[in-house]
């Protein structure tokens, strides 16, 4: 994915990733950012498990919701910011691996309201496994 | 809420939310549990927040998905544990105040599937203010 | 549920109701009216129906969904129309019953986003049966 | 979209859809099949409208849901149904054109779920424009 946003644009989106600390108690970066596009990667945290040791359906929702949101902020105006209105995840399979990888997509960016999906995957070397995917609202505020 | 469960059911409830190392990392506790109902109250710990400094939408969600779990663990036999299979939530203000509260409530338990809601609130001394709704959909494993 | 609503905004929904020409295919009717709230009954067609003769998801849908719109429409100035921006339901038994009723509620009224939820249930004489719950957003246009 | 299910499954599919009165009060007909995918096209026909004549949510809704599930009920043993566990649709344009095309697919068929998505489109003449899209779960009776 080629950083084909404006400068400008690409810098204020690293600034309000930076800001979030639930993504550094995750240790995610964002590792991929396009016009409508974010990817954000982390490692499965020992600190982010359910009861049987995968990552916790919490940990995939946060880093699904937050490529989605990113993925709409490049679309919007440079003084603009963003909100999750709703979301909605269907979990695909346990999130086992050396690191999740979601990728927020763009579907519709209205004046009002930007539509985006967002898809998770486990990664394990060369593996990679589908373990959720989301669809939801962003509102610019 | 009146802890109307088998003792033995909350035990299995309470052993698998301390597995939960996310739980651990929010501070959260379960601070109240019944037939079909189960109640987590969690700080706004600074490692959970976005970039404005309110609780994460992944916090938020993360209380909601696991009180809906335990609502629904309540309602199944002994052996069995429950997964997420899908979750939708509606966030209504940002979470800011002393600490959120979550609670689930099952609305039907099929033999298949579990459907369940949850609401979080974010209470600071008498005040409380809703936060999310939650619709959703737990399998028994 | 009585009509606590101003005789002026209760037209309106009617109106807007009577011009829905689903509604009329389907045979549906305001049953209850209030602040933030709104009931619609209807038989279950034959024209409605799925492969084994219950109710269609479709069916189901409609009524609810409609049902939270003209709550929303409640709280709305005057002026103001609404629109379904996204609706989630999940499906409790088959529709089957003399008539489904469907009551929509507002769970927060924004300036820009009203969230809504619903319940539909399938009534037989004496009997009710829940059917679907539905949680969405409604935007004012 | 080539046919390459087994035809008795592709029969099996048309007659459930045939028994489906609501896609018939829709004039919907099935316009592709293939493993884990299904399209339904339909007229926006006059009794199918909300209060400003464009197509009804619940005609939107009514496509995409029945497109998802015939794609689940592709990838199923002959002797399988499919019912609807929980649908979610994000409206993204008014339902305004000579017919709408629902194209459903299967994003993962499990054992005991089948989650799918559908993308719906209105079409007039060479124009196409995305309506809504839809994520859920299917499961197999």
């Amino acid at each position: 994915m080629t950083e084909e946003i404006a400068p400008g644009l690409a810098d204020k989106v690293r600034r309000s990733f930076a800001r979030q600390s639930l993504m550094r108690t995750f240790r995610a970066e964002i590792t991929g950012l396009g016009r409508g596009r974010c990817e954000i990667s982390a490692p499965i945290v020992p600190e982010a498990r359910q009861q049987h040791d995968a990552g916790h359906a919490g940990l995939t929702f946060a880093l699904g919701d937050s490529a989605a949101g990113y993925a709409a902020l490049t679309m919007l105006p440079q003084e603009a910011e963003v909100m999750t209105a709703e979301m909605k995840i269907n979990l695909l399979a346990p999130a086992r691996g050396e690191r999740l990888v979601a990728r927020g997509r763009v579907v519709k960016a209205g004046r009002r309201l930007v539509v985006v999906t967002a898809e998770v995957e486990a990664v394990s070397g060369d593996e990679r496994r589908p373990v959720a995917i989301l669809q939801g609202t962003m509102v610019p505020v």
